[in-house]
């Protein structure tokens, strides 16, 4: 097991990461401030692994409340679910929620957390590659809005992250490529060596080989960690984070929540900031083929998908979280390894990679 | 007009007290981060106010949010309201929200402001006394949940509270009442001199006299923010502004919100809460003759609801958030102007004054 830490002054939290230590009692322990905990996990990960963490939590007094799955219940009815079990069992100030499963579960767990008498403490057990290297940092909780994504929410920190990448063994390949497209967007973004291992190592993760998802994982939360301790709350180099995110929501957003995986988006995402990127002068032609060879090798699409405007795009984008004033502000990158924020680029350029065929541009790669 | 500022570091704010200040564009230009603002307002409120508020805010793209009036309506789907209303106009992390109206106002907007895109600006206009010189300080802000009042909520500063006295010539005097029931109550706990003032100036305050009005104000919210300053987050001192309230709540909660006011069911709840440190010979009968004394001359009940039996209260006492792992935790007087908060009490002295005959009690003061 390899632990590091968020480094967040009193808000410091630890990230366990290894194969099997879900069962460890002495990861949960120090983190439980009373006898009373709560379990929040959905109908496809309860089954594969609440049993092992119940084992965790033996002789405390556990309430586990069961979410449907999925990104369309990341909703207010469905958070009220844990609110709803929380105040049946009583739990007071005093009580720890335990997120178990992906993202949704995550986010939807930490708001419920942030906001349950004003906030009590909560555990993340993310059991998704994209939520182990994506929301175990960062403190963003929150659930989203009919009109938007992530819409309503909060800052709040996890007292702990416990990953187990032997749960990766169970995750569908198509979000395990999902996953990926966060972790190479570390490489990207902050950490040009890392991309290298990717390029060399990306056949070992997709044969979920555990010393190389360990290394992986760590590698990511430690990027992240580094950008989010100097940004805590996002007012600015934070936001380097959401390369090809901007477009990726846009996808997101018009597909409708859940037929493009988050990641998928992103990468797609990723695509177009890096065609601008190039496009800009700022980096290279060979540059844009590396990053397309590796989201493909990862098994992921590179192409926005067929039919989808880029007046769809706009549309949406205006109204991201990034978007300051009506300005679009975009992360694109000055060379590999190093992305910054801007909204200082000609408007028709962005028309013209909203609009660039991407089947051709990426075919080669 | 007087200013005083809430010292929270790099959360502090100024609050401003006097006659016809709401139309000052000064007041609020400080703390408006783009031409966005919204102002959420209530039924009862928004004919009275708004269009003074708007004229102060010339010059700014205003949203107009207008909930319904009343305690039965600080819940989710009315909190959406908001949130539609923000997302519709497209309002981004740079909008300001601006609470005019009472308690219930400020905390959901409060809360709204809290949770929208993880977080943006909110100024109180706190049209109640209660709210004057209750939720101006402190930064709760929350809805209801329907098995608990304040159930999911946050703890968050807005950027400035602008109080205008004159707003009270339109309060019914019932709700006049129920807030000089939190006045008092700052005498009773930790200004034993304020107390004297007000045992002087009761009719002044009955008769909306200005003068008297802004320093009763005034002397609340710094004895508020005092205690604030020390305990940000409620993990100790700052307990004690509960006087009263863990009886109160359970008032409220069996009657069903609204039909005691808050302040009113404070009001009764003191007296228990009086009669019980008597009973552990803290203080005199003397010391809550006066207290009794000064709530009626505040016009305020002094006698828990008709039938409402221990039992009552304790179903609703014990998921009160103040309750520590099933320990009821209580606010008590060691004298006048000097509470402390304790679960170390003999549990029979609990029940025997949840069943007290209060009107006989009280009858002689």
């Amino acid at each position: 097991m390899r632990t590091l830490t968020v480094d967040l002054a009193e808000r410091s939290y630890p990230i366990h990461i290894g194969a099997g230590i879900l069962e460890n009692p002495e990861l949960f322990g120090p983190h439980l401030q009373s006898r009373k905990v709560a379990i929040v996990s959905n109908t496809t990960v309860a089954p594969l692994y609440l049993e092992r963490v119940r084992n965790a939590l033996r002789g405390h007094e556990l309430t586990e409340i069961i979410l449907p799955d999925g990104e369309a219940y990341k909703d207010w009815p469905t958070l009220q679910m844990i609110f709803d079990g929380l105040l049946k069992d009583r739990h007071d100030r005093k009580t720890t929620l335990i997120a178990l499963g992906g993202g949704v579960t995550g986010d939807m767990t930490g708001f419920a957390a942030a906001c349950y008498q004003r906030g009590v403490g909560f555990i993340q057990v993310p059991t998704t590659l994209l939520s182990q290297v994506d929301s175990s940092v960062g403190g963003k909780t929150g659930i989203n809005h009919p009109l938007g994504k992530n819409m309503i929410g909060a800052f709040y920190q996890p007292k702990a992250v416990i990953i187990d990448t032997a749960t990766l063994t169970t995750l569908p390949p198509r979000e395990l490529a999902a996953g990926l497209a966060e972790v190479i967007k570390y490489g990207l973004i902050c950490d040009a060596d890392f991309l290298g291992w990717l390029e060399r190592h990306m056949q070992d993760l997709n044969r979920l080989e555990p010393e190389a998802l360990t290394e992986a994982i760590e590698r990511s939360c430690q990027a992240k960690a580094r950008v989010v301790a100097e940004d805590e709350r996002e007012s600015g180099i934070r936001a380097i984070l959401n390369l090809g995110h901007t477009f990726g929501h846009a996808i997101e957003t018009e597909m409708g929540y859940g037929n493009w995986l988050h990641g998928e988006a992103v990468a797609a995402g990723t695509v177009m900031a890096l065609h601008m990127s190039q496009q800009l002068g700022w980096i290279t032609d060979e540059a844009v083929r590396r990053a397309v060879a590796l989201l493909k090798q990862a098994k992921l699409p590179v192409v926005p998908p067929a039919g989808m405007q880029a007046a769809d795009f706009l549309r949406h984008m205006a109204v991201d979280k990034k978007a300051l004033d009506g300005q679009i502000r975009l992360v694109l990158l000055e060379r590999i390894g190093e992305a910054l924020v801007t909204a200082d680029y000609p408007a028709a350029l962005l028309a013209a990679v909203l609009q660039a065929d991407y089947e051709t541009l990426t075919a080669a790669c």
